[in-house]
């Protein structure tokens, strides 16, 4: 996988065993959402690429089987990560199955209480848990000497899942996201989705709206209709939309930052909102996070991917539209793709266009159903980030480095 | 419907809209086990059709998006149903999203508790769920006033259907399994999984291999074999897998008998346990019921159809290597399938027969995460049917039909 991470080719060849595993839900279907059309009554078109029907729920199934395949065959024995929403976790652990590798995940304790069905998930596919902080690694001892009731982040089980694998040299780090080698796996899903769209709807997009995080479902869909951009010079609209709760590309600043807590990442050119920064809880572990990744930073830095950010409540709003018109209980991650679509949509009914809009609908809501109680029952709350607090944990990281965040 | 209860012909023609919505996630993949295979060293090929993709998350969505066309095209308001394991339910309330109806379930109490997601899904695609007994109907208030801790059963659930549904001009039942226009509904698995393993693996089954509940998953799957069986005259094996808990077609017998505990459906001819018996809880509420569908009980009473029970302890275990071989969490019900095909692929080892085994891999697991965590505690019990129960329950129709069920 380091080899993919630096590799110039433009293509990497997919192994026959994974293409074999890939086949018993691949090619994921491609989508028209006429009835959301039509409720909106907008002239745009509008399709999905439904990521969904993975055995693990999502798009990171595509990741997960690849680096469990890689190590495999490097003689690896256990994979170790960490997740937050549990759509990664869970992935790697179905992954881990089909190559007898053991699997260890560090999920924050905040997450396994909000979605203990994941947690469950994980196990059932012979996966290991642990609540982080932990009392397993050093780090977590830390973390929790330090404030008992930490009730987590991604960078704090990125932290144990890191020092775990430091300690055992038949294991590695899994990665779900932010890296190259692991967003190049997901561009399956956007290549499938040209074929798609050209043979069963002689369609090509003008704007591919996915939801942001690490980066690796947006790159997935976006990539392969950034290359036609380049290569074809096709003009050509991409739309990332994060929470407001983690603004890292509408509010976060473009800097080296760290991708864990414990600052033992390499440094990453990023968007960020600083490792430090605690965003305030939301449904939606998996935008939960301080930085995205360098290589979708670069484009929003320049100007290729236009970012913007939704509350809680916008998204909910979004997902329940979507799931009375469409039929699909959503992840409230892939919601916040959905609110933006929405809005791209209304835009087009006033302006009379008939966009082509594409979506990645990476993931189903049937472990978030708490979160769907909590909104019919009018209980979900905007929780955006403190501005304050983002500055301050921005300028934390200026003054860690000032030589290269001037 | 009704039209086509009794229709004599031979395929009847799916409506355009029904196709658009079908295709949202149909065809369904055809997939072979190849590591289930390995992992029971056998030389038979084993094939599952995977209806676990659907939305709501099992072969049901097939009949729910039928029966909401046909209701709204004839100015029906609303659907009213019962469920169990909530498959159904669900299923319903998702189909009645796409017709602008209204959704009433009644569900076991024992179900909500067992599995509150169902519930909450149902209500997230608007549908309102009653816990049977309820207070909501006539003789839900009559069951409570007589067992204040009655959890309820299908035929409770039922019959507090047919009494709401009976009580509003604008309402009809709909109907999940039995019905011969529910089980013709769900053959587009079996035609669809034809035409995939001849064109993607030019393979054709020796043995079909379905659970069975009220039968719409195995006859779905089943019939359009069986035509071949008698149109081509070709050798043909069908095994109908049952729970041990509610043993119809292995411990009932061939009787006239109500679908309701309250009586007031029609008399179907079928494998019956007695709609007075009261199966033990088990984690597979969509087995959980006393009589199957008069269609597939004919051909297990002329020797068509093997049928074969299995205990929760058995199930779970197939469960359990299918998921970590195959990938998949796959629902209880399922699982009774997943067994009788282990069983069978292992006979094959022995005789060293190729056979050609394809089962309907119906619904998946994923709300159903509870059972497994029960299980993988040791926590699951056999919880068989008790024969002297049972035989009391059958004893019971004879007594108050005696003209004809001799």
């Amino acid at each position: 996988m380091a080899r993919h991470e630096y590799d110039r080719e433009r293509f990497i060849p997919i192994p026959e065993e994974i293409l074999e595993i890939y086949s018993t839900w691949r090619p994921t279907p491609l989508v028209r959402a006429k009835r959301l059309e039509r409720v909106l009554n907008t002239p745009a078109r509008i399709y999905y690429k439904n990521e969904a029907v993975s055995p693990p729920g999502s798009h990171k199934a595509n990741a997960a089987i690849a680096q469990a395949y890689y190590a495999k065959s490097q003689g690896i024995k256990r994979l170790v990560t960490s997740t937050t929403a549990g759509q990664w976790g869970s992935a790697l652990a179905f992954a881990c199955t089909f190559f007898d590798l053991e699997c260890t995940v560090y999920m924050p304790r905040v997450n396994c209480q909000q979605k203990p069905y994941r947690k469950n998930l994980i196990e059932s596919w012979g996966g290991q848990v642990h609540p982080s902080p932990s009392e397993h690694t050093d780090i977590g001892r830390k973390m929790i000497s330090e404030d008992p009731n930490n009730m987590g982040t991604m960078a704090t089980a990125k932290s144990e899942a890191l020092d775990d694998v430091l300690s055992d040299d038949d294991s590695r780090n899994a990665v779900g996201s932010i890296m190259n080698f692991v967003l190049a796996t997901q561009t399956v899903i956007g290549e499938e989705a040209k074929t798609q769209l050209a043979e069963d709807y002689n369609d090509y997009p003008d704007l591919v709206v996915g939801c942001v995080g690490g980066g690796s479902n947006f790159s997935g869909i976006a990539w392969p209709f950034f290359r036609d951009m380049v290569e074809k010079k096709t003009e050509m609209d991409f739309l990332g939309v994060e929470s407001t709760a983690a603004p890292r590309l509408t509010m976060g600043e473009y800097l080296y930052d760290h991708a864990d807590t414990s600052r033992r990442s390499p440094l990453f050119k990023m968007y960020t909102i600083g490792h430090s920064f605690v965003p305030p809880p939301i449904h939606t572990g998996g935008l939960r996070v301080h930085g995205s990744a360098p290589s979708l930073s670069i484009m929003v830095k320049e100007g290729i991917v236009r970012p913007i950010a939704y509350n809680q409540v916008e998204v909910f709003e979004a997902a329940s539209l979507f799931s009375r018109t469409e039929g699909i209980l959503t992840a409230p991650e892939t919601a916040h793709a959905i609110r933006g679509v929405i809005d791209e949509a209304k835009k087009c009914k006033e302006s009379g266009e008939k966009k082509v809009i594409l979506f990645n609908h990476c993931g189903h809501g049937l472990l978030d159903l708490e979160s769907y109680v909590e909104y019919n029952a009018g209980r979900i709350q905007e929780n955006n980030a403190d501005p304050i607090k983002v500055r301050q944990a921005i300028q934390h990281i200026k003054d860690l480095y000032p030589w290269i965040n001037k």
